[in-house]
């Protein structure tokens, strides 16, 4: 079942520079980035629970968000809502029809399981869904 | 200051559907539809406390957000952060040089006082900055 937004992700083309923008600008809270090498990503995140904002920046500078910048400059990226049960989540999807991007779950930023959900099945939007680890 | 993700809207081309989809496929909570002259949009709310998710959709068919959907078809269109003063926000972030799409703030949905920050002050993201009504 799905229980809350989880966050939004925002592609960033300069890391540094935006969390400046979001810690000073906007005042928002800082917790810090961490390297999620399954989405080839650095990310910031800034806490506003029960969500919050990401900023995901290139990990060695590829994967899908140095591609994503290459084309966008920069961007709402995509949203995430959390599942208490992921599989059944996935299953009831596609039952519906739903095409995700992997056939399965894999593994999220802190210890997470995560999938995506293609942006044609939803308007446009890619969706994440995911279930936190033990240690969130 | 800035205390809160208000919400995110995303444009959708068809909001019956959409409502659905996040309804019925999501299961996520649905508060009803309001139109926003000022914004030229019909606005479905999915709470989310403390933030929310918001399908925008054009008013009569035209608007900021028709001319979205034709380009892009669908998707984030923005995110929006609540504020306890909009007024010393936009004094704050003017003297940052931020970029904003109006002068000063306009009237939004449930009586607040919206405002919103050029994309290209903020690594492609539209922002729009929120100060609730009195009934909000």
């Amino acid at each position: 079942m799905i229980t809350a937004l989880d966050h939004i992700a925002i592609a960033v083309p300069d890391l540094e520079a935006s969390i400046k923008r979001f810690m000073e600008d906007f005042g928002l809270p800082f917790n810090g980035t961490e390297d999620v090498e399954a989405a080839r990503t650095t990310t910031a995140f800034f806490p506003l629970p029960p969500t919050s904002i990401e900023l995901v920046y290139p990990l060695r500078g590829e994967g899908p968000i140095a591609k994503y910048l290459e084309k966008k400059g920069g961007g709402m990226h995509h949203l995430c809502f959390r599942s208490d049960n992921i599989e059944e989540d996935i299953l009831r999807l596609k039952a519906k029809g739903y095409q995700f991007l992997s056939e399965g779950p894999s593994e999220g930023a802190h210890n997470s399981k995560v999938i995506f959900i293609h942006p044609k099945s939803c308007d446009g939007v890619l969706i994440e869904i995911n279930q936190p680890g033990d240690e969130h």
